[in-house]
């Protein structure tokens, strides 16, 4: 089975964390196929590189079209999610969809923390409807690179966050964030509660749906494209919104 | 991998027809173990049978404890789903679950289909907190046996029911109850959406959840029962809730 | 009117202390008839516990189908409570489905304040529809024993959980789980609110439910159950469900 | 006890109809006290004259608080209801809030049957927080007048809504409005399901809280007002809303 | 284009503040007409006063019926606002709805800082359907004359709730409280985030609804009255009722 | 007052059209500017072409950044708006957005009618906050075109499901989609209930939010962005993006 970890933002090295993250959980004869945007934003932080972002990773996500099994966006804000699942011929869950579905597998409510702002994971997880099963979110302020500089320093906040979120009755943290991505080993040992990955659920949950061979809709908002003329992208992409 | 079907009536039929359509969407190397209660409902249709049958599935979940790797529940109101997935050391899913968890990530609204009556699967699904993910229930005035009656005709009133639930906006339909398991591949082909099928999205959930190998929670209203003092009920499942 | 108290663990003190504040709250002519189960947990304080309550309690109550006039739950869970309506041909209330009710009709939004954790609650709540109107959700790090060892110490800590509800917005409060049954009299003189205790008020709904003489539905999911078949239980509880 | 049954329109044949049914429905012991408005409108069916008649039944509660034991709204909106309850000094129920929370303690969702308009309805049923609990609405296009003209046609369209919204989901139906007060006796043999009258369930709740004896609030949004300067109202009214 | 700023208390000075706020932000050609009911409270604050203002304000609005092309309700609770609405042959705004829909056009959430207690705004938030774009709400313990006696402590208690909301993710913050009614320029340049007064957002979403010109619903419950036979109010508002 | 009208799709005809409709409602000394992407799809009618159309979108407006006094986006589903909002110098709003509230001041709830397929408003509405306020949804199987070639029986039909719409609670219908737009004044003659183009109250709100002079936050996910690196994009929106 072949996995597209499709990254939103330009930074290889995110794509890479995220891919070792995937290969780390997946299934004997998966393949784990790490994939960067061409274009956009070098990471995402506001809600305008979230758009461009989407687009860049349509087209991406094109260019794999048919050539893989399955797709994990490996951005936190499942940028695109929906428009790539409508899209492509094969499943796609996004990391932080899966992380927050997993969660509610393992128990009533969970939490997520992240770096920086929550607002928009709050949306997020809001239009998977699942606001009624989040206990809390909590952002620290740090940046990806303050984990690099002062690892111990940024996983005892984070560790300090994760308890605080199961006081708030949490049975599960949610590690929002590429920059978290294979985080848990190293936070789960001092954590109260089970720590979800979006990587990690993510690449799971695609073999899980690969092997269900569900068909595409024909009916519905998700049914594929066809017959779309859509100027200015890419052939893949433009062949895809063709359909045919 | 060993996986518990677990059916929450005694009528084995229905547990061998679970444990069949477990079998057929299970991966390689896992196994599916079948397993009935021994006492309570033949068949669960009211209120009062469901929490019976909740007790004698606690019952013949801890016979098993420590010999699976997780437990599938083949009873469609996810019987005392949160109870066993307190209870075991191993991932609990129930079949409507995993049904609807896949749903969502196969398309934006679901609807379900099933025997009888739909609002105890109402309440069931905003129990989940997928409420908004919901767009109809439709309960088709027949019984299993008029499933073994008149198959054709009870598929045909079956295939109306999932048009008309995909008429309304659901992206996929989820098959609920027992006595539907299985029937999906043969009502696909004529389906406009996806049909999801409770004991293979379990089967295949369950081995995406055995894999990623979240410990229990330490904290909270999931952590394992310690020094329960329960009487009346058998060995295995008192020495469960005494834990240590 | 006889009125059935039917606690759901084996320990009598229970059922006496919550009978004790039933008949303390009891109109004239209202006989309390305490029960306790034959098996099942000491104490319920984890969802399987529940879960085989559930159990216990139907055998218990269908011991004293025909003889009562109504059913008043003295669990804190509203434990098996949708069950026992559909089951026994008289109203059946639960005590703290009774306590939120009632202060849904004293005030705005109602707080809630127990020993050990909330989530539970939480989740019986949003069942019963209240979720809107509950402010909060307080649970005192402390034990029945706790209590009986230091009652002025424990009072002083439910006093403090009182009056942060009240500040979160709650116009009323309702004492949580039997070990606080009966407080509400010590506790009432220095709270800024209103106190609920779920026996007080479950008492008195259900004369008023027995005074209305409201028929059974003839439809629906708590329509009375009807042939069901159940094996392994008492034989006033397979009758019940056998109907008739 | 006495129990004062207040209506908010100025048509003293609604006052005595809804009075006779509160005295259908009230214990022994129990006094009826009937109350109409000295102005406002006839009949309220606008949401202007609901604002009127708030004023106007606020005025009438003055002149009798603290010689009534209870209060019981005889309006379908529950038209002042919060107001009420904050201002007097004794417990204060609407007659639409008590048939749906008498139907909450009877089934699981509930329907209401009315004449004309459903949607201030539906909004009143939302601000009791009980949206969840609604299984729908129908409002049959007559009046009053044609109940009074072809009483059997207008309970043959009743009978038909009943079965509807029984049909939906609801476990119970609510009779809206005062000018249905009484006649659930007429249509509850038909009906598949229980009528709820807002009158019987109300006075039966007042003598239910009255019992309970529970003190107002000191704090928050339903403490009884004090120092607060009106002018332009009865004396009666005036010293309510200065306390002290 | 007249607009009327409608206070709903008698107190004149506050209607002259508002309306200074409101002329302060008015297009030009836009002409303020300030009015202060005959009778009811001096200041409202219990829910017994807003229901009696909602009457006087009936009143005042009735006298302007046709003369004025807008309605502004300078009161914080958005007092018989949708009476008002189906009642006048001309736009109607509530303060508090002007300033917290015009935060959803400038944001994700919002919050409300305000004088005294919170619970009734929260009520009323939800009442317009705003529920899910609250972060939250803070009632400064202090009064209306606080602010006059101590302007820069009051000022910088504001500052700090203002900030404190920024924290709990609002985008804007609404000064709720005709209290409040034209500080935003004072507080403004200190805060995080946009501050929202509603006499100015009320004042300025008047003008383009009135230049939008839709016409009133002929069915529904926001249809204008025909034919209401209201005793015991003013000729005006009885004709208004009256129709025709 | 420079008012941008930027469609989301590369039909010039739809520019105008909507640009037509925003002058015909835009109050005097209000220019609009209408702006079609250089890229993109033809007309959006698919998720991925809704996110491609978002990031040309998002180059259109860079372009204008600064030159502009509030951008109107003349796209059904408010693409990219929340992007836009952040990003822009100016107030943003969208024409479904604009509807939707708008319909919010001017009744209870609201429905809304398009061509095609009803589900991603429905999403979309949900993301506004305003599920409780729609009353229904419905799509009319017929395409733009068919309205060009039968403009009177496509005139019928929206007429019948306004109709139908009004029946369910609406009190206003929004007319979905740019495919509407104008059509309003043709439509309104006959309809129960006001219809709201989001052309016109999309204009109109702007004008409003561009006289308050809302500063942009400072904090929080609608703040300017700042040193945001994103790559092949134009100069002006890197520009933006990089702020400063």
């Amino acid at each position: 089975m072949r996995i597209l970890v499709a990254n939103a933002n330009t930074t290889e090295a995110i794509t890479a964390l995220c891919a070792e993250a995937a290969r780390g959980a997946a299934g004997p004869g998966t393949e784990i196929i790490p994939a960067t945007p061409r274009f956009g934003p070098e990471v995402i932080s506001s809600r305008a590189e979230n758009v461009i972002a989407g687009h860049a990773l349509l087209e991406l996500l094109a260019e794999h079209a048919g050539q893989v099994d399955g797709v994990l966006l490996a951005v936190s804000h499942d940028t695109a999610l929906e428009a790539a699942r409508q899209l492509m011929p094969c499943p796609v869950v996004g990391m932080t969809e899966a992380a927050c579905f997993t969660a509610c597998l393992a128990g009533g409510r969970f939490g997520l923390v992240t770096f920086g702002g929550t607002e928009t994971y709050r949306e997020r997880i809001a239009q998977h409807g699942l606001a009624s099963r989040l206990a809390g979110l909590i952002g620290i302020p740090a940046t990806p690179q303050d984990a690099v500089r002062d690892p111990a320093g940024v996983a005892t906040r984070i560790g300090g966050a994760i308890a605080e979120l199961a006081g708030q009755g949490a049975d599960s943290v949610v590690l929002g964030g590429a920059a978290l991505a294979g985080m848990a080993p190293r936070l789960q040992p001092e954590a109260p509660v089970p720590l979800l990955d979006g990587m990690a659920c993510g690449v799971r949950l695609l073999e899980m749906l690969v092997a269900l061979r569900l068909p595409k809709p024909r009916l519905g908002s998700f049914a594929v494209p066809q017959g779309r003329m859509v100027g200015g992208v890419s052939a893949p992409l433009a062949a895809l919104l063709r359909g045919g």
